[in-house]
């Protein structure tokens, strides 16, 4: 199989996992004879600087033409003070606008390597699997107006949570399609108690589900649902939500695997091209010093193996070496209580291309 | 001292605590001499019922003529299918507007007692002593539009999160000042980096912080928050946040104790007429079966004695008082993983006078 692979580091600690994920593609292709291309582009902070905008068209072009996208992380305390527009989350969330990323799909899982270091007691993390499915082109992010503004002579600001029927149903077919595949639940995440928008996500959601005969499908407020991923991780399957409600649970999960570092993404459209990206951020603490977690990058190029290419026996490869590693006592430093006992990023790059 | 409190118990298990609260408030009241005249009103789904709205005019007449306002809970099955305006909810988010709560306290502690239960490891949780400030009467509760409409001959839905600086400042303000009684520290939690209106928040913050020297101020964004929570909870003292991010991290903020049934709230105002509710919510499904966890009611009263009457020796006694019964070992349903041993509603608060 051939392939081209477009690549954008972006900011921070993006580079490093992302040359990472690219090495161990490297050694999956090596060894099943596939042919990975990569291909560079720029995106975030190092895009303002060099082009003056977070997301040139270029990086597009390139995107476009490419089987798929590995995006590293973006942003960095350098462009905090710049205007909205020269921000590298622009970037970002221009990226998955232009591509149609509509689905973000963030599975957490946990390894018994880690219970050690999560903060949530060893028997309520047994046996957690879990897929959030986070809405990722509309929503609280892209609603306009998005403004400063003057409200009876005062400084005000808006944000918008607009939501159309189909960007909502889109969303929650691709949770119930999950379901199918995996044990059958999904739990649709809202605020109906109080939103406009969360109301008319729940009924298309009722609507929808008896397409899907063989799916429970469960609502849970938002608020509620914070408590119980961390109360009783195992009681969820599917977890489908707004963006904004994606963003702040998903981060919030990592707590269960027990490092952010840990957790891959696939941003998914329905045009076929998606993007794969660690849900992590840039961190810039940690920038350049071979401190990195590169497994949430790694997992999410094995995201990108199954879901663009049906190359499910390779996937599964980068995931078992990935296990395997963890089981053997190796850990990046967000692995471990222990600040002596650590490897580097690079390092735990090389571990994992040595099991493959 | 001579005080009336207005009584709103609401729907499910909020008559069972707030009869909980009154009597402990009784007895602190003969036992210290004061005299507290307790008078009920209707809200929620009671209210509807009763006089076909969740929020009537008498209840509203009855905090303003009131020295304070104890609230049970509100909501309910029965009442889901309601239109918007005919849900119990509107009952709680119309007196917490109409009176100006604007301030949300929620103080967060552990009880060595209750480390068995909670989900997180007790060295994680050990000196956890934190308060949520929640903007509680604006934000993407209150802004307009929050409506149905149709966008391009689509269904959709649209709400609106709107934020004037006055009403930032006056939250801002409130945890500058509660910091300053306690350790010096406010988090700012909002969404920089993609909401305008956070981008307004965080600018007033910086304004802000000048005023209190004393005071440091860090700003995070919100799903980091959400994660920080539960990686490290020891780490906060005052945060404050937009009422919806408020909602969410409070409530996962619950785990950290081990039971939402412990945390009891204060929604302040700049009139003086406060409120008092437990964070949660009306359990439906415990309603009637003296199951329900009366201490967040409890608290909420000894709250009351402290915001709004300065009794702070009463209030410390009922503190005192929920330590010294959860120590001896005594829990009702929800703090114990032991079926079979756990006490009733009525016999909490029994417990609880008896140690006053
Ligand atoms: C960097 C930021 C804009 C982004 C988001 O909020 O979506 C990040 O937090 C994420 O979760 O991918
Ligand atoms: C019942 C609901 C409207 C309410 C809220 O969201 O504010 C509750 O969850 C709370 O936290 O007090």
């Amino acid at each position: 199989m051939k392939k081209k692979i477009a690549v954008l580091p972006g900011d921070g600690i993006g580079k490093e996992v992302a040359n990472g994920a690219i090495e161990v593609l490297k050694a999956i292709g090596q060894y099943y004879k596939h042919d990975f291309e990569f291909e560079f582009g720029l995106i975030g902070g190092e895009a303002i600087d060099k082009c003056g905008t977070p997301l040139p068209e270029e990086t597009i072009e390139l995107c476009r033409s490419s089987d798929a996208v590995l995006l590293g992380a973006v942003g960095g305390p350098k462009w905090d003070k710049n205007l909205p527009e020269l921000r590298p989350e622009k970037g970002l969330l221009g990226i998955r606008k232009e591509l149609d990323l509509f689905a973000n799909i963030r599975p957490v899982q946990t390894y018994k390597a880690l219970q050690e270091i999560s903060p949530l007691k060893g028997e309520k993390i047994e046996d957690v699997d879990l897929v959030i499915v986070r809405e990722l082109t509309s929503g609280l992010y892209f609603g306009k107006p998005s403004e400063r503004i003057v409200s009876d002579g005062e400084e005000a600001a808006v944000d918008t949570l607009f939501y159309k029927r189909k960007e909502i149903e889109r969303i929650l077919e691709t949770a119930f399609q999950m379901a199918q595949k995996r044990r059958g639940k999904v739990t649709s995440v809202d605020k109906a108690n109080v939103l406009t928008t969360s109301k008319l996500w729940r009924e298309i959601a009722e609507e929808l589900a008896s397409k899907y005969p063989d799916v429970t499908l469960e609502h849970m407020l938002v608020d509620n649902a914070a408590m119980q991923l961390i109360r009783m991780p195992s009681q969820f399957d599917v977890i489908v939500t707004e963006n904004m409600f994606g963003d702040i649970l998903s981060d919030e999960a990592s707590m269960i695997t027990g490092s952010l570092g840990m957790l891959p993404s696939a941003s998914l459209s329905n045009s076929g091209l998606h993007l794969y990206e660690p849900v992590h951020g840039s961190a810039p603490d940690i920038a350049g010093q071979n401190l990195a977690n590169p497994v949430g990058m790694i997992l999410s190029g094995a995201l990108m193996l199954r879901y663009s290419f049906d190359l499910h026996e390779e996937a599964r490869a980068i995931e078992k070496a990935v296990k395997h590693v963890l089981d053997s006592g190796k850990c990046t430093r967000d692995l471990t209580n222990n600040e002596g006992a650590f490897i580097h990023t690079t390092e735990m790059v090389e571990e994992i291309k040595e099991v493959l």
